[in-house]
């Protein structure tokens, strides 16, 4: 007998959300020879394991320039810290130079990658059962997890064709009104989306923090992939940076542009609390009781890499920004080239890591399945980032080689013409 | 006017138990001069940079010499990883080399901190409202914020002058499931408890195992200081190496043991929940969602502790146990040569960092603020512990020279003379 029932423990165990991350990385475990178009983890081309000990000198050297003898050095670095985290400074020098945000480094906590960001600020925002968050659809499956995580309910509000539709977003906030809920704040991903790879444009932009304001609604804005644009496109301002009334909670991530494996991200919450400080200062105490403060060690690290590229990581992306425009690039060419008839249709995103194909037959679990099997290539179902069935899929660019783009789409090819044949 | 209403965040935000970790940090910024008999942190004496390079390049020599090859050493470091971590089959040799506790590598999930271990523990085991967590009281106040955070309630089980009371356990246990509630779980930290200090014996350890099996319940082990004995006392067994029928989820820590600001712990779950597999892999669904992984490089950083030290931690600390057992007995011999009349007791614990000081008066936040400002004494009110006012404070031996304690001991034995004044 076993030792527990699965429906004794939190409902989010048998979510489709927090599923839906296992089944995929498994069909990846089980199939190491396909292909991957479905992972949206950074290339790997430029790792170095010298780069470790390169930042984490830097670090160390910064702190001594700013008078820290050698014992505060070391403790900095190696005891439990601020729980704000120790390269907020730093953070803040990075968004004003790539990003036009300037905010007091006060307002920032570091976390443990941006997944962390999403769970303290939705468990901050989620006060009772009547709370909801509105999500652009189709939505990144982390911030739906991290939802489930603190019993927030999530209603999706329909994207459309320009990533964001004014009047949907407006009628969600008037229906969950009527249905005596509170919507707490819509979570957006304004450029290159995952999974849509939409982005909006500045008018856009404009018009929802207006209708933030005059709905009385919170943005939440995930920002992972701005750094990337297409060729021939280029980088547009954030919501944070047009932001003059504090509507916006800024997530962040390093994950892409700094070192995934140091699990560093961070949130900008510069709202103001009644009674207290600054929305900042009540999400660190959530942190203080998730993960106490984000490794010194990671953040040295994170710190070393800013300090290396005088806070740019436009800078220091060169030459992955360079990769993953040419990828995306040859993913919507190499459609073209073996789709000329139109009965497929794509996205062509202006940057970011993914395209979203479009096809006249369902796209589930069991076709990636049999396309891991058969086919030797893997990509997202859509399907995963609705709560429907869907005829479309996700490619992404980033982690894979020239080559081995070309020989994926030739098997995605003989898969989706094997698809449509009656 | 403010952004937001406190009253619309999360009611853990205005909770005594998250509030108390901060405002204790508070006081330590306030009076950076005051001695610090508060803090647990573990001794700086020995931190040294170079041991991070040093741990970095033998976890990395360890991956080779498993059959990596150099692009496999840098995915597993620098890339996003397996969300129950990279060095679970070293943890697995440590808790057998150190504990005598044999358990499967998979049955371990790495976490942020051993705080994150107890959020993902609680938060699986939180199902309804009906759910409650029972914990010895005084509780450690990191576990009571973690049951904030998922919205667990939790019942305070008077320990008693041994550590444990069976009897009061079982009462609990009944008076919970008479209210109409389920007792999940119940929260022990065993050996030399914080706040308390107390252990429990073999024979007790051995009856609450069978308590735990008959009223069906969980035990929730936390071990943060089992490898420091007093002089003349040493390592009893756990709960968990004396654990036959899987009750027991253990929770580990390197914070004291490795190096605290890696942020690295783990929970080892081998409990099988029907319909899946163990509870390792549902915990380990839930931390995808909320830090997606523990830190690679901060996991390199602390197996490369491990392998330097032949996967013993008992041996990487010989230094900090010698400094930690003289503190110890520095401040129950410092205490008895300042109070020789009985009207100030104290406990005499058999190892870790904490002694509990009982005095006549009540030891409240004025209190201490006061002796930070009058006296230059920090301590910790052991009303934070409990959710009631108390006469006792809570002294740590760990992160002051033998020089600062006999200062901080007259410094609090002034404080306490004048108080006794009537």
């Amino acid at each position: 007998m076993a030792d527990l029932e699965l429906t004794s423990l939190h409902a989010s165990l048998t979510d489709r959300a927090l599923n839906s991350m296992n089944f995929l990385n498994e069909v990846s475990h089980h199939y190491p020879d396909a292909i991957s178009l479905a992972a949206g983890r950074p290339t790997e081309e430029f790792f170095a394991l010298e780069d470790l000990h390169r930042y984490l000198d830097l670090f160390a050297e910064h702190l001594r320039a700013q008078g820290y003898d050698e014992a505060a050095v070391r403790r900095t670095i190696f005891q439990y810290g601020r729980t704000k985290g120790i390269i907020h400074h730093l953070v803040a020098r990075n968004l004003a130079a790539d990003e036009d945000v300037h905010v007091d480094p006060e307002a920032i906590v570091v976390t443990v990658g941006c997944q962390e960001a999403m769970v303290l600020t939705l468990r901050a925002l989620r006060s009772g059962p009547e709370d909801v968050l509105l999500a652009i659809s189709p939505t990144y499956v982390g911030i739906t997890g991290a939802a489930r995580l603190v019993d927030l309910a999530v209603r999706p509000v329909l994207g459309g064709p320009d990533g964001l539709d004014l009047d949907e977003l407006v009628a969600a906030v008037k229906l969950a009104r009527a249905d005596g809920l509170r919507p707490r704040a819509c979570y957006v991903m304004p450029d290159f989306a995952n999974p849509s790879g939409l982005s909006l444009d500045v008018e856009t932009r404009r018009q929802l923090l207006q209708v933030a304001a005059e709905e009385d609604l919170l943005l939440i804005e995930d920002n992972p992939y701005g750094l990337f644009p297409a060729q021939g496109h280029h980088h547009l301002p954030t919501l944070k940076s047009l932001d003059r009334s504090r509507r916006v909670i800024y997530l962040g991530s390093f994950a892409k542009t700094g070192l995934p494996g140091a699990r560093v991200g961070y949130v900008v919450a510069d709202q103001t609390v009644a009674g207290a400080g600054l929305l900042a200062d009540e999400l660190s105490k959530l942190k203080s009781m998730l993960t106490v403060n984000t490794s010194p060690v990671a953040q040295a690290v994170i710190g070393g890499k800013l300090l290396a590229n005088d806070y740019s990581l436009v800078a220091a992306n060169r030459r992955e920004r360079e990769i993953y425009a040419t990828n995306l690039r040859a993913i919507t060419d190499g459609l073209a080239a073996r789709f000329p008839n139109g009965e497929i249709t794509w996205t062509v995103p202006a940057g970011g890591f993914f395209v979203v194909v479009t096809v006249p037959f369902l796209v589930d679990d069991a076709l990636l399945e049999k396309s891991a099997h058969e086919y030797g290539v893997l990509f997202t179902p859509m399907s995963h980032f609705y709560d429907r069935p869907v005829n479309a899929l996700r490619l992404s660019c980033s982690s894979v080689t020239a080559t081995q783009l070309e020989a994926a789409l030739n098997r995605l090819a003989a898969l989706i013409t094997d698809q449509l044949v009656p």
